[in-house]
């Protein structure tokens, strides 16, 4: 069945886990699709046909219950346990997302980083000892890490996701501007404020601004 | 014509910029839709498809000139210009931001950065002199700011993200893990990389890892 789910709609379950996660927090028992719609600015129509693919959820006119959504969106996305994830560049930009605070409250724990700078590997970084790229191959397999970041500089992305490959990753989170390669098997998703902006200066530039 | 193009399409032209910056940088004068699809891991005629809503670039058999493809796509998504924009917060993840290297060579440049905390104003971050929220209209005003970054806790998004409607800003680029609301004319984008995560374990998990 789940392979059915088309890939836009798998795209928007982070939005309802994230919406739902906030009702839970405030106690909300039962949402309905106006009021999802409302919140993520969709219309009740395309929310009752997202979940729809998830079977039952809402009864006619009572709305969804949020706990039970919750519940079965967690075990959809696959985010109902821990993720062990390794970092690749810890740099500025990697030292700032081994600082960021929202990763392992919402299950993706960083357990292990890498640099190919020597001058990097034994220091400690929050809760992680940086260690020499050779030793990725051993880590993954040691922790049971099964997603990558990339946060290296552009000229080394290719490499370091090519390592992580190797090493038998699936899932790739970069960092880094490139478009690079990977195998069919491979999901790699990017994190680039500049695509997001260039899309909205496309609808910007619309409207006139100086 | 704009108003015809699917969001989709607009979604993925970034995704062509980008390739496009590259292979100019690689000096290459010409691209087919193959080499463009086996890059960007789509079929050559998905790439056809997306470019023909921008008239006619590409001569049968010939491929698409990298630097008048390159010209127009920066034109589309209004990129050939110098965009300004503010960041509200200035804590650890707002300085991370003012301090990643890759927004103002691709043209968007934080000018200015506000805080609620009156012990952070004042202060120096890079070249921006972190400003109180109160200033923030006049700023707006005066510096010509498009773009609002909302980079606060998740308690103060949506009245970080009210401030920035209230002076104008009809695109915000948004770091806050919540699901903010702003009105239909606004633009907002989330940066979120959980979001990216979850997309991924919902592929992962049918892989069987452990």
């Amino acid at each position: 069945m789940t392979s059915q789910i088309p890939e836009v709609v798998i795209l928007r379950l982070p939005l309802y886990l994230r919406i739902l996660t906030l009702l839970e927090e405030e106690n909300a028992g039962v949402v309905s699709s106006q009021e999802l719609g409302a919140r993520l600015q969709m219309t009740p129509a395309q929310i009752r046909k997202d979940l729809s693919y998830f079977g039952k959820f809402g009864k006619q006119g009572k709305g969804y219950n949020v706990r039970l959504l919750l519940g079965e969106l967690r075990q959809i996305l696959g985010v109902n346990r821990e993720w062990h994830m390794a970092i690749i560049g810890v740099g500025r930009l990697g030292k700032a997302i081994l600082d960021y605070g929202m990763l392992t409250p919402r299950g993706f724990k960083i357990v292990a980083a890498f640099d190919i700078d020597p001058q990097q590997t034994g220091k400690k970084v929050g809760r992680v000892v940086i260690q020499d790229l050779a030793e990725l191959a051993n880590t993954v397999k040691n922790r049971g890490i099964d997603i990558g970041i990339v946060a290296v500089p552009p000229s080394q992305a290719q490499q370091a996701i090519d390592c992580l490959v190797g090493c038998g990753i699936k899932a790739i989170l970069n960092y880094a501007p490139v478009a690079p390669r990977v195998p069919k098997d491979v999901r790699i998703q990017e994190v680039d404020p500049v695509l997001a902006l260039q899309t909205m200066t496309y609808h910007l530039k619309s409207l006139g601004s100086p």
